[in-house]
């Protein structure tokens, strides 16, 4: 598993942070639970938390939109892009390109583009022992409004970019969004890294079970992997930046075959995807 | 109607070009005419297609796949994907990154990435009164091919990289690939700049009718308009740069009301997007 984005050098300077993210009707997103403007503010957001994940601040964005009907439906596109250009407002990331086709069923396609303005993006496989593991806010949120039929977390929910950016900038080791679940994120990094971990207890979201702050996807929470002689100063830099503190899960361990949660082995909880 | 592609500053120095395009099953390929690599190689190239039309050389694509199934068919994945590293591999565009979803149909969305190397991108807007239009190949062989039941034309385009970047740097005030039609994409390139042209006969594709090579898209050629004095330039650096000598098909004019070919009004002939 590579990291949630890619790093591409531009000749003359610079390089940028990309990825790609698609969601596609009755897989990522149910219209009975969510506007088509909330599809594409998720469809953006979606993408964005993997360039929070690398500690990158967005550039801009490019949208392929496949739309069902003969003809195509306009009103459910514009719909769409209708959330794609709120979501775009909010995280001061410009939409500079976009497709549309026609389909048999809604497909949003993502493509992002940022920078870590001459930093280094933060990967997932820079865990070390001894490395404390936080989260910046409760999971499960967007799988127990799935459940209960929709609201805020799972319609409108909101990449962290200013908070990977600070983390990226007092020094995180690793980090990744949590896309598919904090569980199988959390092995994904341990994964990345040849580590372990060693969790205790997960903030858990308002309405949400346990077991959702641990399997429910689509929060885009991140987790940090953090030396331990940085956590004070990072706690204070979130605060310096009107960020909400981040929460203390757990820590890295050295051996790769520990993955424990309050002492039990921890399961890869979460949205496994279909292929690859 | 913007340009191919859309420029993007990188902090640190350097610009890019990007470009989305997504393909869909039944709306801009048949899989009963053409092989799963097919479509790989015919989404990676659509992209390219709009990279070549600014001048510019690739650096890199996403691809975000759908593919049909209760979770997803990976015979077809894997085939669509080593059609596009065929592509990728032919065009000097590595695929940096990717995403794969189940869905009812195939589509295939590539952004590709691009450079110009410092210079600046020929844009669609920059044709001028006297300017000679030129056409890199003889058109229609991909609609002639879809009409007698599949062929290299349709199956496996190719973007006009190299032949874009030199007529860039040969002085081009403007181009466009033709991806919709001859026609249309020649009225496209009219409108941005407005302006008029008055076309004489167009390179027909073997196989191909008149009317084809008018109107049907997915050729990829890119139709140039340079000034008439860095014509002859231009035609000697594709021979130095050992590419096919490119067409004089007609003549830019003032009067964005003047759209004649062989005497005659040029209808809008070509493939209509459905929506935007």
């Amino acid at each position: 598993m590579p990291d949630d984005a890619a790093v591409v050098e531009v000749p003359g300077g610079g390089s940028l942070v990309v990825s790609v993210d698609s969601v596609v009707a009755g897989v990522h997103f149910d219209l009975a639970l969510c506007s088509p403007a909330d599809v594409g503010w998720k469809a953006l957001m979606g993408a964005l938390g993997d360039l929070a994940a690398m500690g990158a601040r967005p550039l801009g964005a490019l949208v392929a939109l496949c739309v069902p009907g003969a003809g195509g439906d306009g009103e459910l596109a514009l719909g769409v892009m209708a959330g794609v250009a709120e979501a775009a407002g909010v995280s001061g990331c410009p939409v500079v390109g976009g497709d549309v086709s026609s389909a048999d069923e809604l497909v949003v396609a993502v493509t992002v583009m940022g920078t870590v303005d001459g930093g280094v993006p933060v990967a997932r496989a820079g865990a070390v022992e001894g490395d404390t593991l936080l989260v910046t806010g409760p999971c499960g949120g967007s799988a127990a409004d799935l459940r209960s039929g929709g609201g805020e977390a799972y319609c409108r929910p909101v990449a962290r970019l200013r908070e990977g950016t600070v983390a990226r900038l007092a020094g995180a080791h690793a980090m990744i969004d949590v896309s598919d679940g904090l569980a199988l994120d959390l092995h994904r990094l341990a994964d990345a890294s040849g580590v372990g971990f060693v969790l205790g207890s997960v903030p858990v979201a308002a309405g949400a079970t346990p077991e959702e702050a641990l399997g429910g996807g689509e929060d885009y929470e991140l987790v940090i992997a953090v030396g331990e002689a940085d956590v004070a100063g990072l706690v204070d830099q979130f605060a310096a930046a009107g960020l909400r503190p981040p929460w203390r899960i757990g820590a890295i361990t050295a051996d790769p075959g520990v993955r424990l949660a309050e002492g039990r082995e921890l399961g890869r909880l979460g949205w496994q995807h279909p292929i690859g």
